[in-house]
């Protein structure tokens, strides 16, 4: 267990009235333990108290090493997989991580009739958004790569190479960079394909004039890497710069607000701000960026409707794009990790407008 | 809505004494309605009861065109998702899928205090097993495209390329013939890399004598195919021969078993029966096969302990292996359609012994 992290989510716990959790998301009990499990469908729990109870129940299958500072539980395929979880709870409230199959749940409820389930994610998503040393590090190893890897894609970016093969040469750097795995569905889009922020790369090659965005993320050491570059092949025409260059600028202004105390709906109002003022406010359909740790997407939220406030530790996206159906997108991300005074970016690749080939 | 499926699947909730269940699996609804939707963090349900009552709840985010047949609820982003299915349902007990979110289920038990939950996955499962002819249609033409594919990959192992390389050739060439999507982690395995049945790709390329396995799906037209071939490359030692036809007799004896009213752990039985007459029992380490359709793995389960019985519509895959480890994996999988007479195999590739390259 990292007591450190354990603590602060028991803070979590009493601010928010909860006796007792049970954590059985892969990324949070990774969070706490350092084990990484993935169930599929089999049961994990991480069950902690106020009191300073706390067991992981699991089942043989997972291989889990016997932690030394936390008691383990194992069952079998054989085994009613919620029995022993049910001895341990205590009657009353239990918290409950938001995506626990309700199989387990509704077992666990007719085991013990005298508990009383309520939504248990929050003490371990609060902490969850201000990275420790060991995270940061980890972060900034990974877009440190992530830096390296869009070089090369963009290096491959010719006239003959389709998308795929592109989002394939994606997670093949990665692999060699020593990702942790490298089977996301990157995001290569050519010219109007770009137009759609989750178009699927497929058989398109890129046509001159046409821009190329790079959307790319993998887990390296646990913590997620995620970063956008546009370029352009060959040619770029008035509109397309005009696009470009506004979108970075929504980028740099989204960048040059997060400080702390910082609302973080007015980090995306800075952003949002530069396209509105540019005419284009309407192509901008997504909120400006997200939390990213464990998981590539986690609270913090950074939209118009975002309750968090920046403070140190926090690691997200800024993310603006143009989307402008039939013809282009543009986008451009990085991550940043604010500071004390202001913040850093995680991403050094260059952000000017670039036309290779 | 498919009303012969609804009407199965409401004769099986009366079998199980489920007066109304709540359906929120992608692949469950979409059995039901057409309708493919993946919610991700969002809610997707749909209710159904035996008097007659169905209706879809979902956010308007899915984008879903409102059905003939069906009562279509929507909310927003900013409403309480399960606000419309808390005013919906009857008291008394309520099934519910296995996998829903447990913040779902929590938010409508505190909505609905008289709704008694319980599992509720078990009359769309049932229904599911027995394929109907249109689905049946589907997946055999889903396993005729992976019989090209399966080839395709074969004739492009050299000495030069590497796993991850023919993988990716593996979703490509999916793409090009027709798949929804192809970006799952297809396994292809060299030499003692097979010795694990589960071993993601990497930069290996394969040496003289080593085994390639080539275990390959993806959802075509909504149904997965899923196959295994084994080849050797230039060279086959004996006892890689004898794994290998060891294996491919398995394969033949679990296929030759299917038929109408055999125990599905019989045929378990016996393609394991062969192995274990080989010698080779220990080092076939998982179960026989699992039925296919909107789902990869979906039931029934073909293991020793199984409870289901082949009847005909059922479609489940044959794929005995041998894992010797550090030295070399064999696997060989077909799907097959149980039929009136016995069973129609879905796969053609040929299965003889190959040395290649």
């Amino acid at each position: 267990m990292d007591m450190a992290r354990l603590a602060r989510v028991r803070g979590y716990m009493e601010e928010e009235g909860l006796e007792q959790i049970v954590v059985t998301s892969t990324a949070a009990v990774y969070y706490l333990t350092g084990l990484w499990v993935e169930p599929h469908e089999r049961m994990l729990a991480l069950y902690l108290d106020r009191a300073g109870r706390a067991a992981l129940f699991g089942n043989r299958m997972f291989g889990l090493a016997r932690p030394e500072d936390l008691e383990l539980i194992l069952h079998t395929d054989s085994d009613d997989p919620i029995a022993d979880l049910a001895r341990y709870v205590k009657p009353g409230a239990l918290g409950v991580d938001k995506f626990w199959p309700s199989k387990f749940l509704i077992g666990l409820m007719a085991a013990r009739p005298d508990i009383r389930p309520v939504l248990g994610s929050g003490p371990v998503d609060a902490a969850r958004r201000y990275k420790d040393a060991k995270e940061i590090a980890a972060l900034r190893a990974a877009s440190k790569i992530n830096d390296q890897v869009v070089e090369t894609v963009i290096a491959a970016l010719t006239g003959g190479v389709s998308e795929l093969e592109l989002a394939a040469l994606v997670n093949k750097t990665y692999m060699s960079l020593g990702a942790d795995c490298a089977d996301g569905p990157q995001l290569v889009c050519f010219g109007p394909n770009a137009a759609d922020p989750h178009h699927a790369p497929g058989q398109d090659v890129i046509q001159a004039g046409q821009c190329a965005v790079f959307d790319i993320f993998t887990p390296i050491g646990r913590y997620w890497c995620d970063m956008t570059r546009t370029v352009f092949y060959k040619d770029c025409d008035p509109e397309s710069r005009r696009v470009y260059e506004t979108v970075r600028q929504a980028n740099l202004a989204g960048i040059a607000a997060v400080k702390p105390g910082v609302p973080l709906r007015s980090i995306d109002r800075a952003a949002r701000a530069v396209i509105e003022e540019a005419g284009y406010g309407e192509y901008f359909t997504h909120r400006l960026g997200h939390g990213v740790g464990v998981e590539c997407h986690e609270p913090p939220d950074v939209s118009a409707g975002s309750e968090a406030v920046a403070q140190p530790g926090m690691v997200f996206s800024v993310e603006p794009g143009i989307y402008l159906p039939g013809r282009l997108g543009v986008r451009v991300e990085d991550l940043v990790l604010v500071t004390e005074e202001g913040c850093e970016a995680l991403n050094a690749a260059p952000k000017g407008l670039r036309v290779v080939g």
